[in-house]
């Protein structure tokens, strides 16, 4: 077993295929969602779907296949997904006359349908999700945080005004914060992308993006103002209460199997997997030790305790496998399960099991009355717990005294010298697309997003030119 | 409105967009599930997942894109497929090496991977589903029951034996008629394919297939013993306990989002959707009436029995537009809500509310202190009135009387010139491909299924050849 301090990398690919939650699929940068991998999948849509219908956003289905002649109609939107397209050319043995595109996202079908769907001021907003599988035909993939084939949600929503569509955009971006933090136990950094990092064809992109345990960001969630230029290269307009036929403003978001890939990297260990309670497909498992094949009523208090757990909605298991207790306490370390309880003859005797929290190094010992109690407050305590200590490991890697790119370099270097990871560092920038490059160019970092007023001490030059800073942004480097 | 007497065709395609559960999509054969009918779909899928949870079945997600090379592994399958696929032959401005097929079902997939993930009789049985897009790239297209791209689930398990697998086959169909029954309120026929009818590699196929109210049926779920000929494509052996490497036994099982489809043929009537409660996306609609905005206590009761219902889980919606109670009630009838309740100046003074039921004549004054318990019964006595009124209709469109193929042609004959159904026939069947393929091209008709021993009566002799006939067959015509 390869440490994350030894190889990150590698220690990320190790565990999750022991954890059995993903394996490699044959066609190039495609996954296969093993049972366990895409469990987490399915509590991260249960919070999500219950979160947009809550506010009105209801799911739909919209077809996979998108004629060539739809991405023409927003220049910059095929500008930057053409190159990375997978094309149908040929169906039921014919060639096909228009090439069809995998939908890398749905912007240009949706907008052509809300051309259909919307009319009147009455029928705005429009606000739409769906679920769905897209394609990216990147070059350098990792499973889970960047396949040819993804698994996402993608929100696309109607305005009548520019501020309404704003406040969706923020509302989303607020609704990816809360369910990343609450679900996931992974603190995120909102803010809004640079210009050259925006959606194709946005007005603005926003983004929440995660620090994993090796200082790298991932962006895990973006929601886009597209202001009325989906609009008119749609022709999406209504008939305002002036009686006049004006543009809506359009948004979209979205948020995708990723999520997966980053809950992992920022909270697994050596052991393996770490998971949050909320997300954990199973969340206890249950364990006999000592004798326990001489003695049935150890295994009569594990079904009782069983039943008592599925009552209460508690995903649990039984390991009764003839592997050794050792063996199986590996085992489910590994595969992340947030509570492990053994019940051996002591236990018996002792009306009490023992409890290994995956994020402690004690056992307690837990009388049978008070334990479905225990758990339940528990994985309360350890969703938060999770949470804070991610909370610290990002506040530790978080460099705010950067001030020249002489330093940045200075500082990337020293800490690669101790083995260290040079985290995140914050830094005034003037704004133009050619000191964004140069930092890119000369240090690998890129620009993560600009933090929200108020959220940061604003620098005042910028990193590169030292001219003046028109904002000040997260720099890392990223997945 | 044409009536369904008139053209049952146009009836269906007139009823499905009225009810704004779909709209055609600019590629051919495409269709997309608009936010009412994308949620019937939701509700299937709620009520599947509980069934195979419950049994142990895990979700997964495959690769969309399959190699050619993993067609032409099973030889039936690919010559089943291959006249349907459509194919990805460029990615990212390059021409691929080998062509990827869109999955039109995911055997190949799937049984590549249990290769890998099957070692020893321990792993079995491994049964996993998955949710799915799906392309079929068919001539004939119709809304829900027949597009190139639809959604469904698809379940696969391998098993040690060939007896294990004919129980999951079998169990698989028995929670399809459960689930379509239950739920969308459709009596099925169960039975076995006949061999011309089976999925393209498989050793027995079974099916349950629903009657519409045209008379023709529909193919509403099928369920596949692979036999090992799956295991032997690709693979899928196990180390047994006598030590010995064999084969294991594979099954698939597949529902799709026709089922939408079939439920509105077989319950709509000509005001529009009828829909069972237990699918509907709105089970209540609630209108003010009279001159309720001149009286504000009329919206104050609505609202608050609106959070009533939403307490109680019961998906409601209040129409408090412009448009008079008139349009209101034929807008929600066309949209097959099961209830409508009406509140005006009166109701409120006599403390009651009036119900209408989709599908009975008559208002009845319901009231409020007893409208909850009222609303949840009649949705129970609704869901079970709908089942046996589809039942009746099938009873009605039964012909088991007819010996020869003269016979059934005179029926038709018949039927056709009183402007009637010419229904299913019983038929006896030699259990030759030739007299199967007669059948067809004489009457239009073809095999549905063959029914399960005691559940009819059994023929003697051959509709065609008037040999003794193997087994007893439903015949109609199909979607």
């Amino acid at each position: 077993m390869v440490t994350r301090k030894e190889d990150f990398s590698k220690w990320y690919l190790q565990t999750i295929q022991q954890a059995d939650l993903m394996d490699y699929a044959p066609v190039r940068g495609n996954i296969i969602f093993k049972p366990d991998g895409y469990e987490i999948w399915e509590h991260i849509q249960e919070e999500f779907n219950r979160r947009f219908k809550e506010e009105g956003i209801r799911n739909a289905y919209f077809p996979m296949l998108i004629p060539e002649s739809f991405f023409n109609k927003e220049k910059n939107h095929i500008e930057g997904f053409s190159p990375e397209l997978p094309w149908v050319t040929e169906a039921a043995g014919e060639k096909l006359e228009e090439r069809l595109a995998l939908r890398p996202t749905s912007e240009t079908m949706i907008g052509d349908a809300m051309s259909r769907w919307i009319q009147s001021y009455r029928d705005l907003p429009m606000e739409i999700n769906q679920w769905a599988n897209v394609f990216r035909w990147e070059k350098r993939t990792l499973p889970f945080l960047r396949t040819s084939e993804f698994l996402w949600q993608e929100g696309h929503t109607a305005h009548a005004t520019a501020e309404d569509a704003i406040e969706r955009t923020m509302r989303s971006l607020q609704i990816y914060k809360e369910v990343v933090e609450g679900l996931l136990a992974m603190p995120v950094f909102s803010g809004e992308k640079t210009p050259s990092e925006r959606f194709a064809g946005a007005e603005r992109t926003y983004s929440i993006e995660a620090m994993m345990q090796d200082g790298k960001a991932v962006q895990a969630g973006t929601s886009h103002f597209m202001g009325t230029k989906f609009a008119e290269a749609f022709d999406i307009r209504y008939l305002n209460t002036d009686n006049e036929h004006v543009y809506a403003y359009t948004t979209s978001f979205g948020a995708s199997t990723r999520l997966i890939g980053a809950m992992i990297m920022a909270h697994g260990d050596d052991q393996g997997l770490v998971l949050p309670p909320r997300v954990a497909p199973h969340q206890v498992v249950m364990i006999p030790v000592g004798p326990w094949q001489k003695n049935p009523a150890i295994m009569e208090k594990i079904e009782e305790l069983h039943s008592e757990f599925k009552a209460l909605g508690i995903r649990v298991l039984i390991d009764d496998s003839d592997n050794s207790p050792g063996y199986k306490f590996n085992e489910w370390e590994m595969h992340g399960v947030p509570f492990r309880i053994e019940v051996g003859p002591r236990d018996l005797k002792n009306e009490q099991v023992m409890v290994k929290a995956r994020d402690l190094d004690e056992k307690v010992a837990v009388p049978f009355t008070d334990i479905m109690t225990y758990i339940q407050e528990q994985m309360d305590a350890m969703q938060t717990r999770l949470l804070e200590k991610a909370r610290q490991m990002n506040a530790d890697q978080l460099y705010t005294h950067i001030e020249t790119l002489d330093e940045l370099k200075a500082h990337i270097e020293s800490k690669q010298a101790a083995g260290e990871n040079p985290g995140w560092v914050l830094a005034g920038w003037d704004g133009t697309e050619e000191t964004e490059a140069q930092i890119k160019e000369v240090t690998g970092f890129t620009t993560r997003n600009i933090p929200f007023e108020g959220t940061v001490e604003p620098k005042t030059t910028c990193i590169v030119s030292g001219k003046p800073a028109t904002t000040t942004v997260w720099l890392a480097r990223a997945y």
